[in-house]
């Protein structure tokens, strides 16, 4: 199992699946937004006090890989790590399902950050994570 | 057929439904909640607008009876009429299957009318549906 | 307080707010009913099972009274009590705001008993909820 | 303007947006998957139909670039080509805001096909497709 920074645990809600019985694509990326937040709290990183400095971070583009649904109650670990690559920050997300550790989703989000509605050149993103390495 | 004040035509979309082959209990609320904002913009509500002025519209009380279920593409129609009652708005939205016009749901959302933060006694609700009289 | 038969604590998740900041209405039904599953499954109930049997338990009704809305983060416990009335079971579930204990919205569900595909005088919820009382 | 096989228009519903007062990134799969599933319904494609002789559809990865977000009420079409690539079928979903054609969200969507639980060759899309040359 690769190392990961941060591991968030979840379960699947009913009303998350299809027709299938399985969890609906779309609902793994509000998997990965949620745990994306917690991870992003847990270093430090408030949304509203970086607003209200006029930066803002954002999705640019996002990547999932869909190996094995899961289902109703299915318990799951979203585990993330951050690779900076220019001006973006890219947060690998990898979602496992705990009844058997088998990756269920492998997902990459690419964040980039703005100040006062300007591209910047990602400087933030150092700072933020500067205690993870 | 009861007569309507508005309707709005919606169709099922897959991901809707759950498990069970039918739109999942809650996703009811939220076509109720899109065909309520329609008619409140067709009657020209604009909850920016008001809020500007210091006027929230709320809803404080929903009941809803489900009939018969929805299914995947299935076609249908949110009917609303509205009745004062107090410093109450009642809102009657009903859906129906445009298949066969069956009842699907019936729904009655009470909603209230804030000025700055403050109960009022509604005032605002016959001014804005004096025309539908 | 009032004595609850059983609670289910939750975190309010960014993407289940709305534009102004409070968790959107329908999201409430989707806590109730997350929470509503969680507790049948602890009193021993197997949806599967019951309907490989022929029966299946249906939301007949549902109202929700919202009090004080749920912001980004918020943590709360949706705590639960049943009651029967005739041939249902009316599952009454309030959502309570763990950081001060103030109640967020009070719900109450219907639920029927149906046995292959009729409506029964419910004499199922009496057997399973005996260990309750 | 690229040349497109299909487009599907939509609204945005209030629902779907965020306390950003944007639609919520992982909604614009929801988008894609519904556009998705009508267009496949347009060239007469049954998912339960192919799902009786054994065969099944599913999407293996997904990629979304955020250009520009869209906002509540904002009218949009999802416009799609496909483009057959080994085993798996790409199926193109750009998303254009209707009022001033910006591009908003740019989307690749693999598709595998089953049949009887084991990847095919993707013959089945060459069929499915054969009209739209």
């Amino acid at each position: 199992m690769d190392k990961y920074a941060f591991e968030y645990e979840m379960k699947v809600r009913d009303y998350e699946c299809d027709i299938q019985g399985v969890v609906n694509n779309a609902n793994y990326q509000h998997y990965m937004e949620h745990a994306r937040h917690e991870f992003l709290e847990s270093v430090g990183v408030s949304f509203s006090e970086l607003h209200d400095e006029g930066i803002d971070l954002m999705v640019s583009k996002i990547t999932i890989e869909y190996k094995r649904p899961l289902r109703g109650s299915d318990r799951f670990a979203v585990r993330i790590n951050t690779v900076r690559k220019g001006a973006k920050l890219i947060i690998l997300q990898d979602i496992y399902n705990l009844a058997d550790e088998t990756l269920s989703v492998k997902g990459e989000v690419e964040v980039v950050c703005l100040k006062n509605g300007r591209l910047t050149r990602g400087e933030i993103f150092d700072e933020i994570f500067k205690d993870l390495n």
